[in-house]
């Protein structure tokens, strides 16, 4: 493979270009790039609402992520604290003396970014994964995903005006058009990849780690793949407004289609007096939502299939479906029950339907409740419905909801991520490959860089991130304080 | 395996438990180790030698070091800015809403430490992994190392009684006195594991990735191994000091019989009027090095055989091996060169040989120089050794010197690793398996933890670390400002 051998090279020399541009250079050419993606108007809108089905408002939502999402890492990068410098300075009379050192984070290298078909704009070529390794320093080569290879395309010519002008190595960013798996294979498993980003299915994901474990070198992939997102429902709350809650999810559940990984597509409750009330107003919802189009042809069949998979299972009992009209590539919202002992002991009920579909969990009690959320560990958020006598009942809470995924969502919705430093958007296996990471938030950056010290180097070969004056003035721990002063 | 089944069902209930103990809890239990190694007194540093063949002197030294790890992860917890507390407050009549999102880092679960045959006491069984692990939340589960096993046992009765007297969890730490590879692979493999500390040979850390890359849900594996360090003599340097630097680096190579990973094993320099200068010191002081017993047999025929290997290939020729004394278990500090030519084409050259070996490889030129140093990326450390002239005449030393290597040092040795916040034990593989984190330094426990995100929580089921009033009164990113204070 010739191309992806060039494609690696290029970004390696854009690598060492790059390496030379200052954190305002770097923080500018984020924010040129959000720029050129809103220069693009309605004809990127358009096209992107042609390849994937979604709505113009949503996509101009979307936009508005992506291009806030380029704005954050640019304030990070001025900010400038995310290198993590610790300086240790020396204690040249102590015995052995004691060298002065000094630490920083590095970009770790070229990176190959698989884009999502479900976030056109947020978590493709110009999306979170992108920002964040431009941001550590790293050049990007992006697999254009196939379902919107035309809306990828455009905003590669974004990247390239931003590119050229503010004048950075031109292969920084490079877009790969072949689509194929062997493509993909051949990316990851080139000597120069340095890291892998993804957002997709589980078996995708799993397929990149297989191809990353064949290599000689092991790199590092952050893969974001399945999630249910275990809602848990709390007496209490039940008690004062079941109702309200079952509107509020209704609405979580269709919204997109369902089409987010933080779609809730399981939730637990108790099978008290509350319960038939809950599913009452939810199953109304449900009968009222109106079906819309999904992204494309894969994922509308996939739905199907897995969601009437899932109906066949016994013990699973459908409880409603949209009765509005639906189309050809439409979605059907469903939800349906189980009890918490056929849950637990089907594992197929614990696999992602990827769509408005939402299975609610029976539990006689509360202590079924929590064996039915800790079996289900593994996720990218958990949503706990509760008032302060139900926390206060609950001990535990904290412990188990904080080992099931990276984000605990209280008395609200997943769906929704919100792009702040302290986003978690990440979980234990399978949510993500790797748990110490998150892809969306500030600290995605993280993903792509390692720590280097230097021992005694002469103050002039210093980064200026270690340099004693902190030319950058930013926050810094010396000597184990923090601090912003100089030395 | 029943043995280890119940090995890891006793560490997840004591992670369950050491959940709730507070930080300052956590460090009084770390001091509390240090204390107890050192009451073992004599007996213990006794044992070590008997069993590592290392002098008394060196063991107090690496005593030292273990205790002063310990109180360095206390310090750590203490201070508290570890856990990365980010805090971003809600925007109620944003449209959306801006939830509440406050993010730390949390303990992954039950840490396995396989211990490393050279250092007894700061990478064995109350080492620096055992050591971060504790401190980052997660139990341990120590393998003892079958070269000081006797060691082990008697570390670990330090560790019980700081256990004890500090009312810790009984399994917050176990000992697993079993030292087959099966026994290894089955703690890799158990799905309580949740990470893998390693220090050792290159072959150890594959075998390892490999047991990892079987399981079904991936854990991180942090394996520390082989390294070559290589040292750059800059010219200008020479032509000043090339005697001293000989001398300097003489010790350097037989410290410890050079039985560390930091050892330096491969020396660049540019063939000119200072390299015979350089050769002939280094040659005297090689000649006059006493060779003393290596850390067992196994270690000590490994030398001989990679050292013989490496002297046998075309185009390497002995230089000096030690004239002394010599016994049978002992090391025979040993130095050789190649020409750059022959050391790119020989891969086996760049293969550590672990001891008292350095290999001085001789160029033509600066730039023949900067090519066998970038050949050779993925090490510990890199030493350079240069002038102000020479760092001038060099405007890529830092690219090239931070893709070689995790630490550069400047003017001095590789070997002796400070224990300080600013350390970088670590480096691209195979130095490592994940450059992206340390082995030394307190931000080895990065490498057992991960961020969970709190939306909208209830102030009251918040950790201290992200009340409103910052209990812990520890540095936080609250609204993108560093701050300690309250919200």
């Amino acid at each position: 493979m010739v191309a992806i051998d060039e494609v690696m090279q290029n970004a390696y020399q854009a690598f060492q270009s790059y390496k030379h541009y200052s954190p305002k250079q770097k923080a500018d050419f984020l924010r040129s790039i959000a720029f050129e993606i809103e220069a693009l108007g309605d004809t990127l809108l358009q096209q992107a609402a042609n390849e994937t089905n979604l709505p113009i408002e949503r996509l101009k939502g979307e936009r508005f992520r992506t291009t806030n999402q380029l704005h954050l890492f640019a304030d990070m990068l001025l900010e400038g604290s995310w290198v993590e410098a610790v300086i240790d300075t020396a204690i040249p009379d102590r015995t052995p003396p004691k060298p002065d050192l000094r630490r920083m984070l590095f970009p770790i290298g070229p990176i190959i970014v698989f884009g999502a078909s479900n976030f056109p704009f947020a978590y493709s070529t110009a999306g979170g994964d992108t920002a964040s390794a431009l941001a550590a320093g790293c050049p990007v080569v992006v697999k254009a995903h196939p379902a919107h290879a035309a809306t990828s395309a455009m905003v590669f010519s974004a990247i390239q005006k931003a590119i050229a002008t503010n004048k950075m190595p031109q292969y920084i960013v490079q877009h790969v058009t072949d689509t194929s798996f062997e493509a993909g294979k051949n990316l990851v498993q080139h000597p120069l990849t340095a890291g892998v980003g993804f957002t997709g299915s589980l078996s995708g994901g799993k397929a990149l780690m297989q191809y990353a474990a064949e290599r000689e070198k092991p790199i590092p992939v952050f893969a974001e793949m399945g999630s249910i997102n275990p809602v848990v429902l709390l007496p209490n709350a039940m008690h004062e407004r079941a109702e309200a809650i079952a509107k509020e999810y209704a609405q979580s559940i269709v919204l997109g289609m369902g089409q987010f990984c933080t779609n809730p597509g399981l939730i637990l409750g108790i099978a008290n007096e509350y319960m038939p009330v809950f599913l009452q107003t939810l199953s109304e919802q449900i009968e009222k939502a109106m079906p819309a189009p999904m992204l494309h042809k894969g994922i509308h069949d996939a739905y199907f299939n897995k969601m009437k998979n899932a109906l066949a299972q016994k013990g699973v009992n459908l409880v409603q479906q949209s009765k509005q009209p639906i189309n050809e590539m439409d979605a059907l919202p469903t939800i349906a029950t189980v009890e918490a002992s056929v849950f637990l002991a089907n594992p197929l009920l614990r696999e992602e339907v990827f769509g408005p579909y939402s299975l609610i969990v029976q539990c006689a009690d509360l202590q079924e409740l929590l064996k039915v959320w800790k079996s289900v560990s593994g996720q990218l958020t958990t949503s706990i419905i509760g008032n302060k006598i139900d926390f206060e009942a609950l001990p535990e809470l904290i412990d188990i909801a904080a080992d099931v995924a990276g984000r605990l969502v209280f008395n609200g919705v997943p769906t929704g991520v919100e792009v702040c430093p302290a986003m978690v958007h990440s979980g234990p296996f399978p949510a993500c490959t790797d748990s110490r990471f998150t892809a969306v938030g500030i600290h995605a950056v993280k993903r792509w860089v390692r720590p280097v010290a230097f021992q005694n180097a002469p103050e002039a070969l210093l980064p200026s991130a270690l340099k004693n004056e902190n030319p950058l003035n930013i926050w810094r721990m010396v000597n184990a304080q923090f601090t912003q002063a100089a030395i």
